[in-house]
């Protein structure tokens, strides 16, 4: 019934395991926890390269070594901190203190682009001069500096500032309390990590502008005060009063503001931001609260009127666009258009009319980002899941042909840096046998002119246990669903092991991966090597396998998931060695929902539990993700009833620990509070922690003393 | 070196257990834990008398049986429910609910006076008709009849209002948010319980006014709201601003308030009002922040002005005045003063120039309550500790010569009501083998004319264990420290049994006490069934023991304290059937301080401890309670650090449970979350538990809860 793709690393990993174990040594949380004391020596090491130009760059802290990617070996020429330092030292100006994050933002310039403190710099290094420099008050935040025009937007308290290359500074919003300029909205949702969109010439600034004022605050407290001190943070529940967004164009000529015509902003979104080539439209995504559809809009930036509606999106489930359109740097009458209408996300070529040109890219694998173009050979650079669910590799398609050809290897999970042409690529990868490996790709015949580094195995001598991936069937009986399996460390196949399932399970992720030991967790190691199992399935509902896998859980999150870690649990039941009486479950967040849920759904199937963060009842989570899954309460309360955790609180029967962070802004300390509240009007017995000023994760050392305290509960009433 | 008094009821209790083991029932948490669903059917049944005059009054719901105390066993005459709703009805009025409730003000007058819902009436029963009537608003709170002139004070929101008896309605104060009058005040420190203080004919309304608008909110967060509510509440922590007090006069005849001159109300109390027997005077005690003194000053109710300061007290620790003064019934000229200025609380009689007239009681024993006197005897009738700290038994003391005479027997704890001339008493007592009883006690004689009620056994059938008291000596090797044991029920001297100690430790309580069974918990017989021995011991601290065995913790709270009940471990270390290996420690409040902090300071003794609502820092603690018995932060920075258990959480070894109520208004959650943090920082691992939305205590089901929780985290640990 069940197929596991052992590889061949895992095998030798084995051997290594057996032959070496009296020398091998064991890990402690620090080395496998971030925040850990020692963490960070045992991952990959890392290299910084970059761009300037065609021109490669690498960066250390002392020095930059300029060379070109197609001369093996031979270097341009080296910049060196001590050098530039004595120039500015000369100059009575600020040293640097690091090359590591030195930018080349213009191809042809010798400028090199610094952020240091709050001052921000071009040094010339041809001239040995600075060639321009702002300042910006510490309180300031979201910089967005435009290179062409060296203008910068930014955002003091709630609103939007710019600061030009000139260093006029000029506050471009003077909204009240309650009202945010500058600031990405929605949530973060549909792709929105910022707030400000400089036009291509860097004339005008589009922003967003969002009303806070009808959202209900969530009382966070501050419990390092020296009076607990109240905090108060927007946050709309999904079926509440939400935010209302609109969309500002600061003219930097007349110093005017115009907000595009959107009509009435109550219950709608406004995503995916772009500009026109001509700096005379914005395009944008228009979506109802509902979700259900979503519309390309293109507004006439002079006027703010709209100027046309190019397409419509429609699924009865939710339609969700994450990537905003990409004009053909060589046609401004022809854009990319991203889509998972056909079941899995894919390229489409428009027309500025709306006219779909040709769909590029088509075939049971999706779409994960458009990298760039190269303009001489008219070719778009995606990254993809083609050669497996588990990778992400790179491939340039054609335009006028769609066809696709492969750039870098097959292996693992690429990230990958164009240069300015396109014409090289800096390709970053993973794979199960390789922690980090960079080479230098030539776009033009896609392979490997040279290795730039490649780390080496940061566990060496430790006792690293089997890590095995492969499939098994979902519930719908058809459908594969990728595990990882780790086996206990020093592995005795006559003996019956305690085992854990780590679950996330929700949308937009996957735990499952073919980067370096499958992304197995630290704390999954740390559990092998105190004798569990621990196994990972990626349910239905999960990322990169398409929309019909992920959406099949819309308007009842958890309960096509759940069938499947059930489906998970019968594997680890397969499997001899594991002791069935002994099973446990651990998430954190969607993971920590599904964990309760498990636990309450399926009480005689787990023995022990821990949930961190979880989701217990949809209505206390924020309206643009918890809607596009579930509806609202009132549309949908069938969906919410049988999803709440707080229903099912009397069903509680193993060991339940409930982990939180004390002003948790995602998943609200309500979700925990809530559920411990319907647990004792039951009569069950829930175990609790609360990490008292952390957010949705531990950070730092807490972290540790997480995992910490995670593991001792497995070995208190699992062992 | 460690004597038990064991009684002979223990004796008994061991020999039906023996005998009838097989027949008795095993205790619920239910059945001994309020709010547990069948704990009222075993706990001491309950009769209800009251006072007409001198005329004893026996309530039902259904009935009043009014008869004469001296008249053995003939009634007077009956009322019943049925006869007054028959006659209100006709009226067309409410019905009654209960007569359970009905009080009779006028000694000389047929009315009974009853509260129903928002409506107070005056029932005539010989004319069967109302007499007086009123009706409140639902929001009206802090209800103050006076019954000699039928005007009610109550206050509505944060202000005053009046009605008088003619059903006109005042508002008396009008502050803004912040301000509140007609409250208690001093968060009810001082004895202070109520804001409202008649004169004696009624004509003139004393009340307080409390400034809160320089204190901090504390951020209570309702976790059952929609979306999470702010709930601030003012909070003044030690060392910070503090409210302010002021006392009104509100004079009925012209509308007008006017407020005493106390000068500058910051950081200062005003406590133990009284008002002269003419109504033209109001005595209270004034004393500063810093407690060290409290004076006894009258101020004039028409003026304003202070007329006289009678008396000053002061000690190097603390003052703390509990009880206003009581004039003599028959001589308006002079008073009874209660001050514990030779270590122990005694009466003394002042005249009203401040002049100690007479010490009227003395001894190495305290009063605890003036009850009242008797005129005719010119005798003032007082409950003691005379008979044992353990006991409160009532005594009539005659003015003139001082001389004791004893009033009931001397048995147990003992509450006395008196009848208007106070020639007779209803005394209700418990004793270790006395459930309840009610008895008609002649003050003239002190014997008890009647026996009203004996409760039976409501643990009849039930698996008792063995409770015994006795003293040890604390750790200054000289002070008698009461203990209470409890034995396993099904006890085996040849088994080892894991014992708990449950603690509280702070001022002004005493858990062990001569009432029925010597005050055990129900949680303590729970264990005790099943296989725990729980001790208890009052240590030096703790209330009824006088002056110097309170107050020797001053500035170092938790030091002494924890001395002593180390010497109670020794004590379970000295009994051949408990196993030091596993001993635990529970308590709640300051008992949680105690808990936390014996697990911190003796990290190799306890191997297992729950602590609730604990203190962690004194400096978390409100300003009254926690400032007199350790200073402020600034003031005595050492004892806060050596008493801050967040200094000590590196400290922790064994296992800990930290429980709190999640809107706990008393010891605030801050308390439990900076502990937790700073063991998060130091690496140590308790556990938690909050109850949402519940206080300093746990109600309702949700206490069996608690208890359910408590003791699966011992029989998880200790066992």
């Amino acid at each position: 019934m069940y197929r596991t793709r052992t590889l061949w690393a895992a095998c030798l990993f084995i051997m290594a395991t057996t032959i070496m174990a009296q020398e091998k040594k064991e890990f402690t949380l620090h080395e496998l926890i971030p925040g850990g004391k020692t963490y960070y020596s045992h991952t990959p090491e890392n290299r910084w390269y970059t761009w300037w130009g065609d021109v490669c760059v690498e960066q250390t802290v002392d020095t930059l070594t300029f060379f070109q990617p197609q001369a093996q070996k031979s270097e341009l020429f080296l910049l060196t901190l001590q050098q530039i330092n004595d120039q500015l030292k000369e100059m009575g100006k600020d040293t640097l203190h690091t090359l590591l994050k030195a930018e080349f933002p213009y191809a042809d310039k010798p400028l090199m682009f610094v952020q240091q403190s709050h001052k921000w710099l071009l040094y010339n290094w041809e001239q040995k001069e600075i060639e321009w420099e702002s300042n910006f008050q510490a309180q300031a935040e979201n910089h967005d500096w435009h290179a062409l025009s060296r203008h910068t937007a930014y955002t003091l308290a709630n609103n939007l500032y710019v600061k030009s290359a000139g260093g006029e500074e000029r506050q471009i919003t003077d909204e009240p309390e309650g009202v945010k300029a500058g600031f990405a909205v929605h949530r973060n949702e549909f792709g929105i990590m910022k707030g400000t969109f400089w036009s291509p010439q860097g004339d005008r600034l589009a922003f967003y502008r969002m009303d806070e004022t009808k959202v209900a605050d969530y009382p966070q407290v501050d419990t390092e005060a020296r009076t607990a001190a109240y905090m108060p943070d927007k946050y709309p529940m999904a079926g509440t009063a939400s935010h209302e967004v609109t969309v500002g164009i600061y003219n930097l000529a007349t110093g005017e503001t115009l907000y595009l015509q959107t009509g009435n902003p109550t219950d709608r979104y406004f995503s995916n931001i772009a500009w026109s080539p001509c700096g005379k439209y914005l395009y944008l995504m228009e979506h109802p609260r509902t979700q259900e559809s979503a519309q390309l809009v293109r507004y006439d930036v002079t006027t703010g009127i709209k100027d046309a509606v190019l397409l419509t999106e429609r699924h009865e489930k939710y339609v969700e666009p994450m990537s905003p359109i990409h004009f053909l740097p060589w046609d401004d009458t022809r854009f990319i258009y991203q889509s998972q209408r056909d079941g899995f996300n894919h390229l489409y070529l428009y027309n500025i009319e709306g006219k779909e040109c040709t769909q590029l890219t088509q075939g049971e694998w999706l779409v994960q980002k458009l990298v760039g173009f190269n303009e001489k050979r008219k070719e778009v650079i995606i990254a993809t899941t083609e050669v497996s669910p588990l990778q992400t590799n790179l491939y340039a398609v054609s335009i006028k042909t769609g066809k696709r050809r492969p750039l870098g290897n097959s292996e693992g999970v690429h990230t990958p840096e164009l240069s300015e042409s396109a014409d090289w690529m800096i390709d970053r990868y993973s794979a199960p046998q390789t922690p980090r490996c960079i080479q230098l790709v030539s776009v033009k015949t896609g392979k490997s002119v040279r290795e730039l580094f490649a780390a080496p195995n940061p566990w060496e001598g430790f006792k690293v246990p089997e890590i095995t991936v492969g499939t098994i069937k979902a519930a719908d009986d058809n459908t594969d669903l990728y595990y990882r399996l780790v086996k206990p460390a020093d592995f005795d196949p006559a003996k019956k092991y305690p085992a854990v399932i780590y679950v996330y399970g929700g949308p937009h992720a996957q735990m499952v991966q073919h980067t370096w030991n499958y992304a197995v967790r630290g704390w999954d190691i740390y559990m092998a090597q105190r004798g569990y199992v621990v196994l990972t399935v990626d349910n239905r509902g999960s990322s990169n396998r398409g929309l019909e896998f992920e959406n099949c859980t819309f308007h009842r999150l958890g309960t096509a998931e759940m069938e499947d870690q059930l489906k998970g649990v019968d594997f680890l039941k397969s499997l001899p060695y594991v002791d069935a009486e002994r099973l446990g479950v651990h998430g954190w967040s969607f993971g920590g929902f599904m964990t309760i849920n498990l636990m309450l759904t399926y009480p005689d199937v787990f023995k022990v539990a821990v949930a961190g963060g979880p989701v217990t009842d949809w209505k206390y989570y924020e309206v643009m993700y918890g809607e596009r899954y579930m509806g609202t309460p009132q549309s949908n309360p069938d969906g919410y009833k049988n999803s709440s955790l707080l229903e099912k609180a009397a069903n509680l029967k193993g060991r339940l620990l409930v982990i939180h962070g004390g002003n948790d802004p995602v998943c609200v300390p309500q979700m925990t509070y809530s559920f411990l509240k319907a647990c004792i009007d039951n009569g069950t017995h829930p175990d609790l922690f609360i990490y008292p000023g952390q957010g949705h994760n531990m950070v730092g050392s807490s972290r540790v003393h997480l995992h910490e305290h995670i593991t001792r509960y497995f070995e208190d009433f699992l062992k």
